[in-house]
């Protein structure tokens, strides 16, 4: 039981990396930096450590491969390979020493995301997909990940990081759904997508992510049967506004309502 | 290190009698049930059941105590020692999956919160409180919980679990105290008060708290230094809109703002 992908054994030994290098640092008083000397914007020495320590072992290992990275930026993205790092999706809930954040690791190949793995070394799990299928590890054992059905919005539970940091035209579509779905839930980060693949929420509709936000998550939402696009239905690749549903079904029944969102 | 209350052992006793009712239902597809027949109120098996092996432990163990719970009600609250339970504070959080709901454990004697516990049987950490001091016990290890000084507004972390289930005048007074914090983060429920105690949080503003969701977290926050009122600066006890700050200076300021919200 697990993802036959030949670089997955690699996966886990990057997450295995990462974990060392991040959770000295999780519920410490000397993790919080500022980025931005004129606002606040979280960023830890954690997310940095957590980096550099997958880098290293990306160069070491396959030295032809490219990487994107948050804190270091770029290397060789027009490689063949090139893997998406994101060390602490979730920063907020880092900070506040919430254990909803995650370590993304995505793999990009000729161009197209086709293997992931969000890991939460604090409770000890983590999720992983190839786009063909999907799997969790963790306190509750190992198990495949399948999305659930759910044909109306009205039956949906929808999560979203907050509504608060939506622009208005975009929040104003996330309130009209937000209104006819059944239940929502917000501070979830990369957990959301990983929850809609594990079958236990329907929908998450976000905007304002970046490549290394969503690259890692489209192969597990897609390997548990779910979809992942941007809201105008194109590849979630770039980033950007995205939505993810368990059911197809749903999804386009979404999409109508976002697609006619401007830009 | 520990607590010293002569019944925290047993609060470990009933803790572990909780978790082994619930966890069996965290993560499944057939936990959730309607409270409600007109609308969305999650509510599951595994509250009842968890409410159910704590209530026997306590009638067995100590048959002249009080018990207010959330699923089953009242039974002798006229006694010195009253157990006040809510086997699953954030019923959203476990019904899509995510690992930030909590047990909550308290107890008054006399008529004020003396003893508390928060469990995370999922995560396996708790936090508990007695109001003299407070501990953490989990994957990081024992630690004593200490609040952290903040002595201003703007740099005060906030949480809350929805700015959107308030009422009107409550949301423009939690809006304001907001736009004038560092940083806000939703969807926390119990564990916002954990945060607090444990320094990696500074304030709480919440309303329409029921005991069971306040009577286990005061002695946690007042045991780490922090305080807990309602926001005209009276008793939690009886739940209604609650703040909890790190910082007692802290807790003055907000007072100030806070208490002169009509009710």
């Amino acid at each position: 039981m697990q993802l036959e992908h030949d670089f997955f054994p690699f996966l886990e030994r990057l997450a295995a990396a990462s974990a060392a290098a991040i959770l000295p640092h999780f519920r410490t008083d000397h993790a919080v930096e500022s980025k931005l000397a004129g606002g606040f914007d979280p960023v830890t020495i954690a997310d940095r450590a957590g980096e550099a320590a997958m880098r290293a072992l990306i160069n070491e290992t396959y030295p032809d491969h490219g990487i994107l990275g948050e804190e270091y930026g770029l290397e060789r993205t027009d490689a063949e390979h090139v893997w998406v790092l994101d060390p602490i999706d979730g920063t907020r809930a880092f900070i506040t020493g919430l254990p909803t954040w995650g370590t993304l690791i995505g793999l990009k190949t000729a161009g197209r995301p086709c293997l992931g793995m969000m890991v939460q070394p604090y409770v000890g799990e983590r999720y992983c997909g190839d786009t063909q299928s999907a799997w969790y590890k963790g306190p509750l054992g190992e198990r495949r990940l399948t999305a659930r059905p759910c044909r109306a919005l009205k039956d949906a539970v929808v999560l979203t990081t907050s509504p608060r940091i939506l622009q208005e035209v975009e929040r104003e579509a996330y309130d009209r759904l937000e209104a006819q779905a059944r239940l929502a839930r917000y501070g979830t980060d990369c957990y959301a997508y990983c929850m809609v693949a594990a079958g236990h929420a329907d929908l998450v509709v976000e905007t304002g992510l970046q490549p290394y936000d969503v690259v890692a998550l489209a192969p597990i939402v897609e390997g548990a049967g779910g979809v992942m696009t941007t809201w105008t239905g194109g590849s979630p690749v770039d980033g950007g506004r995205i939505v993810a549903s368990g059911d197809p079904h749903l999804h386009d029944i979404v999409l109508t309502e976002l697609s006619r969102v401007p830009v």
